[in-house]
């Protein structure tokens, strides 16, 4: 009954600007106390990737032309955006709740995550952030020591490194809170990178995949059920072919074979089976849900969604 | 010996562009872990005038360039500067306490305040926010409903009211942690502002004074002291004339015989001294200590500071 679940929320749960992604959570709530009605404890985790674009290119912008402005790194850009989305996630769930006479502590945590300083992604860093600059400003990220790519004819971008997440470092404080049966929103945007230096907790300039930060999370406060939510109901294989097949389970070892025939879109379904993977395997008996937003709560009594179990 | 204290930080704590805010928090930091290993349970509030100015302003200049930056509401760039300040502030007093081997939890919690729809304030808004605008641009302004008032000959600027706290909405949450003798931060900036609609909390333009929030956190939290952190050792009275006198205490008849007096500066010691007698008059036995950083453990100790308290 007391079972505990982490839920991941994609971008689409989320909108963009802020009236819009006002209305998008007010959605998006109905279905999270819908899983909160059932007994369940949860935290939520979410993306940020197009709100923390916008705060990242309007910082640049913005110092460029004003001097008071100044240069914002990634990692505080990233805090930003978890302040931005907690209000508006945890305003539209506490709203719900006041709807159905439920009385419950809803609350964000601004959450780092720790990353390893010598993840191979750092040697090569791929992910794109913040504003378009001319060959000529490049050239001089370039000079500052900053990763730059030509991004598809469009001008040059900042690209940073996508490490994976080894620890939660606000753990006890988000496994407590859940514990007491407060909701929890925690590791927005995959959380604020930080690496150890000496002994002290870093911040660097890094994305980390929210679905991977999800999966530690679960991980950390001992959660029973993953869910990871998508545009789709389901995981297909052959996706997009005649022989298109929609899947209700796989255990890990038929999972590895799917990535292994490349059955999963990188960047898009690829890491959500992995992060499921990654949960399912840190401990007997925890399972992870890939499914839609409207479809979790059918998905998690076990009627629809594609479960990812150990054996 | 397990007193709880909520601590309100002035800016001049927080230093104000991402590096310098980091190496004052690095400073900060070391008072604030002072009174922890005193014993104390400590809740931590903060300002945010140049912090939320500064991403109000670039979201408003960003915004005006360029299509794929929305217009920011003040509530939700208040949101931002939460996990702006938050993060560095949660980070330097890990670091502080990692340095002294204190394995204690420390996290930041994004707080909604909520506020009265019939505060006076709404009628007369005064607190300038965000960028200048021309004649012609605050002339549009004001036909978009905002009020907009003439600054200094330097142009024109939005302005918001500034409402009195009457509870916090996170106050569940911050209190469990507490308890547990988890550090918190929260009420970031005053908090971000909500009102009732409805039964719906909804967010408004408006600026709650930082130190009136940290007195009505401190009495939802059961705390035993307010600590209003500012520039100076003591409270004084002739301020600045050759009969000033520096304070040791005061009872809450006296500092309103002051205040009547005009003993104390508006937007500076005045609402410190009112938010000090706010928190001491909530329940008996709570005291309020008005002092700088360098010498709040001093003044826990009672060695020096301005006390307020009821008698």
């Amino acid at each position: 009954m007391n079972e505990k679940i982490v839920i991941a929320l994609g971008g689409n749960a989320l909108g963009n600007d802020p009236e819009s992604q006002k209305k998008a959570l007010k959605h998006t709530s109905k279905s999270i106390v819908n899983l909160i009605e059932q007994g369940k404890k949860v935290i939520i985790s979410h993306g940020n990737g197009p709100q923390v674009g916008m705060i990242k290119l309007a910082m640049d912008i913005a110092s460029k032309v004003d001097t008071t402005v100044p240069e914002m790194p990634f990692p505080e850009c990233g805090a930003m955006s978890q302040g931005y989305i907690g209000y508006h996630l945890q305003n539209a769930i506490q709203n719900e709740l006041r709807r159905r006479n439920l009385d419950i502590p809803v609350s964000t945590i601004v959450t780092q995550v720790m990353v390893d300083q010598k993840d191979k992604s750092f040697d090569n860093p791929t992910k794109p952030v913040g504003r378009f600059y001319s060959k000529e400003e490049a050239k001089k990220l370039i000079e500052k020591g900053f990763h730059v790519k030509e991004d598809a004819g469009r001008g040059y971008r900042r690209v940073v490194p996508s490490p994976k997440p080894i620890d939660i470092v606000e753990k006890e404080t988000i496994h407590l809170l859940s514990e007491s049966g407060a909701i929890v929103i925690a590791g927005g945007g995959g959380g604020i990178p930080v690496i150890k230096e000496n002994n002290d907790l870093v911040g660097v300039s890094a994305v980390i995949d929210k679905d991977f930060t999800s999966a530690k999370l679960a991980e950390v406060t001992e959660a029973d059920t993953l869910i990871i939510l998508t545009a789709v109901e389901k995981v297909a294989i052959n996706f997009g072919k005649p022989t298109q097949k929609w899947l209700d389970s796989m255990n890990i070892e038929k999972a590895k074979e799917y990535i292994d025939n490349n059955e999963f879109a990188q960047g898009s379904m690829l890491p959500k089976v992995e992060a499921a993977i990654e949960f399912v395997k840190s401990k007997p008996g925890r399972g992870a849900l890939i499914t839609s937003l409207e479809k979790a709560a059918e998905g998690l009594k076990g009627n629809t969604g594609t479960w990812i179990f150990e054996k």
